[in-house]
């Protein structure tokens, strides 16, 4: 239901989103890094410090947020043991038919066109820097956390892209 | 992470799924009324019992188990006041901003061809038979789940669309 | 395959979609109207001419004219009978499992969130206005046109709802 | 519109698409070879010859038939220089920032799930096998053939994973 009375808490659901990435030692120049690595060829007068920028601009997206915010508790809900069975053995698993966590990331991609789809499709199978480290963290959560790291790659990338071209 | 080694747990998901649509006195034969309504000009040959059987055929795809899942679980916390804020106060107010309920729709609907999406586009903005009630039950977090069962309609009906013709 | 050399010439795509709505009869005006009887509940501030500032706003986009040039020259080539078969007859008789048509103007929607997805679903089953008017016309094939028209619609009603909630 | 009365042309769309794949050197074989590069890992009992029927079946899909029909039509029409400007200079210059060939690539890949959206990217990107020699081949317009040979990669893999999980 679109109820045109709510305000949307722009300014909380920002602050949520960076404080949970910070507490996973998360930081958005890790983030803008991976998008250097993979755009500095289409893009060469991007500094890792410009990705950073647009790495901060598209956490202020609210569709971006949304997801961000759905995937940071489902991962600390699944920590805390608070999914109910089977969900919460197959986020545990990280199970690769599970697939929810890559239909958020896409759904963010998506808002950055085909250029955002096919980088998140990349980074999820590659799994670069800060991602693939996630993805291998024992006895923690990182289920959605890591695709949600992977769509914010993709955004930028995506965003870049059309900016420069 | 794709785990080979884990193996699906098929009909617990769907154990699960069906339980909790019921204990919501959702049916699937009330979902099958939907569909029947929506495309009878188009497959008259189907009845409702037919779309029935095919509601209960989707209910077994996985990729639509594993959002159906994760619905379910996001309207029973919000409902216990376990998600983190703001996106408690998000969910609970069914939003129209929000847009994540719509996504994990679509990513279903899709897996069904465009008459899936466009069927569940429809469905979402015109909310006919359990889903309109669905979305107006006060005291009830219903966010994810009218969504869903838009979903699974839109999902039957590309089914069937593809099927006849 | 991502050229960097490659100059998009924005401006020669904006003209040559909006010159063949043009000879269509299609005005952004008439498209803003559409959007006008769907969205004036949420934003009762927003006038016909607010909505087409924003239709010519969002045909701005590189995306969405990237698919509204294939769109429009699909139509075209089938009316000039210069696809093969049997792609030829299925775009003619506008069939409805073909899908294409509607692949394209979900992509479009994408852009603009799940609001924009929802809103294209429904205006694909309802066909109010202008878009009813092409998908009746005989003798002429507006196959991608119509959806491309909805697709539109849905970008603006999804980029207006961001803007205002 | 849906046309019930449409009886759609199965073995034709399907004679069509193999057939121009042939004239390409484009054998089920080498499609099936990527994805046994891409999935062996995860299922170790799959041959190629497993896969090339796996490629076959998908290849009788509608909603692929119909993409596949599309964007072959599109890349013979480039080449024939019968796409009108500014589409025309876009398509056979394969601009990064076009995307509509992958949009018709994630429509087909999302039929087949959220792996078959992630393997599509990461083929869109790494270029695999006959992917890459397509993008390369001078004189010739491959804009939306190498994407769709990625998105049959994508679905193929995202079929036998849910397979066999």
């Amino acid at each position: 239901m679109q109820e045109s009375s709510f305000k949307y808490p722009d300014t909380d659901a920002f602050n949520y989103v960076i404080t949970e990435l910070l507490h996973r030692n998360i930081f958005p120049k890790d983030i803008a890094a991976i998008v250097y690595d993979l755009q500095h060829e289409y893009v060469p007068e991007f500094t890792v410090d410009d990705f950073e920028k647009e790495v901060l601009d598209v956490l202020h997206k609210r569709e971006l947020l949304n997801s961000a915010m759905v995937a940071i508790n489902l991962d600390n809900l699944a920590q805390q043991n608070l999914l109910s069975e089977p969900l919460l053995r197959i986020v545990k698993a990280d199970a690769g038919v599970f697939g929810v966590d890559e239909t958020l990331a896409t759904g963010i991609a998506q808002l950055y066109g085909s250029i955002g789809v096919t980088n998140y499709g990349y980074v999820d199978k590659t799994k670069p820097g800060i991602i693939g480290e996630l993805d291998t963290t024992p006895d923690t959560v990182n289920t959605f956390i890591d695709d949600l790291i992977g769509a914010i790659v993709a955004a930028v990338a995506g965003k870049v892209a059309h900016k420069t071209a």
